[in-house]
């Protein structure tokens, strides 16, 4: 071993015993760093070096940046005020270069490798590693005749998985938001161990969750050209559009068949469920719905049937959802659970869509479950709780 | 879906067409960033946005540190010298702050999420996704007594795994370097793309290969406190020691006891190996030699016996590694494989440190393979070399 890896060797392991009285380094940081710091009460404290920098600032997203000082030591440093639980993404701005902070763990959203920070939640350990059987997370590879490549997929088995060989089990499509990956709901949700959580205390049938990556590009064609293009442009509808069927047909055609050679399943729509969060959510419904024959269970976490949700015209149950909900018995009947999601505090005008949606839904006397979670926005604490909420609604109604 | 959700869908998933001449972007860029970018000779394009920043450089670790740019847009530019093949960490350094780019994905090493850029080899495909059978990759936990902690290892599975349900495999324990974690021999080494293909050609046999977290501290011990401590203090290298004894506890105490009860494992030392590179090689020695009723493959990657490698003294073939060596016709039928390897172009002290330990094998009388990597230095391509000759010497010698 050379001098320099011992060197990083101790860096990165042996470290950083003082901290100031109430802080502690955020479980999001990477081994020894010192900072950022959470307090009891939720506000963290951010330290950078950046000695030649004119201006820094720490950017929760989708909040005013807040400006850090300056030390005479080279060190930036800031204080923030108590910030709710749960899992928030930043980034450090640095005389305008917007990067992570090195003392952080990177997670996968806005298109890239972006810093976080959890802030804990008291008295909630349902999505943390608890004294229970622990299923594992697959990192697996299938190749797709729709977008002609190898796509990366992960995948939770639960605990017995290996230990009852001869035992297939129901499957959750589980899909991750806009500008996320297939790595989401495992680093940023913790999907895994509210699973591990919710069937170790036999509130959750034991699953297979399948998480898959949310973008797809049709074989052979090329990335549309949007520079100069506006957002919501015609030309930026029609790429979004393609995005989204390929996808579709990536799920029904590659990955699904997939799944269910790959894994033991119960290859059968009353074991297969969907569920995403907000772009996620809208893919759920536009693949769920296109295919009642393969799925029986639909979940909305922060993003549904985005014409509905977005569009910000009522729900016409006669045409919508080609039809499905014309019936609404025959729909109960078909559809074992339709699940919608929102955060108290998320922007109005997705709180106000999910909310519509939930209320028509209720005038045409479909059958479906409704739950906002309590002071949370468009975040990871939201879909976390929609997770706990919509897991053992699972496949109790299917013979086992 | 929000806007703002909507937009960073795009941002993420439909983009950049247009690329300079022979420039394309990098395999270990996120989806849709334009660069860096790779020509066919190696040399690389950097492009970061920073408008107000007095300096950027780019810093390739271990070489001087490169001046970009600035362009009356407020990006920075660079273009690089030509690259050596491979995996090269990186980091940006703006007004003094080091950081990651947001273009690049991030890879675990040097204690944090940093940059890195792949170079490809012209006419190597072993590291790469191949149609041949694939692997899982799980990531797994195990709690840890020795610790007093959850931790996570990951676990490469063979192709047939699932398949053949009442098939036992041997165990590959293959460890990261300094710095570095659990993740470095998927997400830089490949590892399971290189097995997935030394199985399919028949080269390797089917086994299992467990990547462990390489850092360990003893339950109820805290961090000692090496403030003002120079390097290479004696209180560090007693850490140093404390830790590796640790680690190599929890892998003989409850990480192999926990594979073996999870995994269908071939659970004898005739089928358990272990190789790591530069700490990891050390580890690997320390762990194997200390064992040798658990182990029977071993594997240095430009790491090896730390005492023997980086203390300047000569090999002891009565003494050293508890007297194992002092009859080689006897340590020849005990340990099936002792492999020690290293790039040409490593620091003078790791690549005569290896070179001295083979030599002083060969005048033992020891057996063992020597692998020389051509025009690599510390890094990666090196270790996918290293892993690539390495496994298909593995458990041939054994009953299966």
């Amino acid at each position: 071993m050379s001098k320099i890896a011992i060197a990083v060797f101790l860096l990165s392991s042996v470290c950083f015993a003082q901290n100031p009285a109430a802080f502690e380094p955020a479980s999001t940081n990477v081994w020894g760093a010192a900072y950022p710091l959470v307090d009891a009460g939720g506000a963290v404290e951010f330290r950078v070096k950046a000695p030649d920098a004119i201006k820094v600032q720490v950017n929760f997203w989708g909040n005013p940046k807040l400006d850090m000082a300056k030390q005479p030591d080279g060190f930036w440093t800031l204080t923030s005020a108590p910030l709710v639980p749960g899992f928030h993404y930043y980034t450090l701005v640095i005389d305008g270069a917007e990067l992570s902070d090195p003392g952080s763990h990177s997670f996968f959203g806005g298109g890239k490798d972006a810093s976080g920070i959890e802030i804990p939640e008291r008295g909630s350990s349902y999505y943390l590693p608890q004294d229970v059987p622990h299923g594992d997370v697959r990192e697996t590879w299938y190749f797709s005749k729709v977008t002609g490549s190898w796509r990366h997929a992960l995948v939770y088995t639960p605990p017995n998985y290996d230990t009852l060989p001869n035992q297939r089990f129901p499957v959750l499509y589980l899909q991750h938001g806009g500008g996320e990956d297939e790595t989401g709901w495992i680093k940023q949700g913790h999907a895994n161990f509210i699973l591990d959580n919710l069937i170790g205390s036999g509130s959750s049938k034991p699953m297979i969750v399948v998480m898959a990556y949310g973008y797809a590009r049709r074989a052979g064609h090329a990335d549309p050209d949007l520079s100069g293009k506006p957002f919501g442009s015609p030309e930026m509808m029609k790429a979004m559009q393609e995005m989204s069927q390929t996808f579709e047909d990536d799920v029904t055609e590659a990955l699904i068949p997939y799944i269910d050679t790959h894994f033991r399943t119960l290859a059968d729509r009353d074991h297969r469920a969907m569920a995403g969060l907000s772009m996620g959510g809208m893919q759920t419904f536009q693949v769920t719905f296109d295919h009642l024959d393969l799925f029986s269970y639909i979940g909305g976490f922060s993003g549904a049937a985005g014409q509905l949700v977005l569009g910000n015209r009522a729900l016409d149950p006669k045409s919508d959802f080609q039809g499905a909900l014309a019936d609404p018995a025959a729909f109960a009947k078909r559809v074992h659970l339709l699940w919608l999601g929102v955060g108290t505090e998320e922007p109005a005008m997705m709180h106000a869509g999910i909310l519509k949606l939930h209320t028509s839904l209720d005038e045409a006397h479909i059958k479906h479950v409704f739950y906002e979670s309590p002071g949370t926005s468009h975040e990871w604490q939201t879909w976390r709780r929609d997770l706990k909420d919509f897991a053992p609604r699972l496949f109790q109604q299917a013979a086992q």
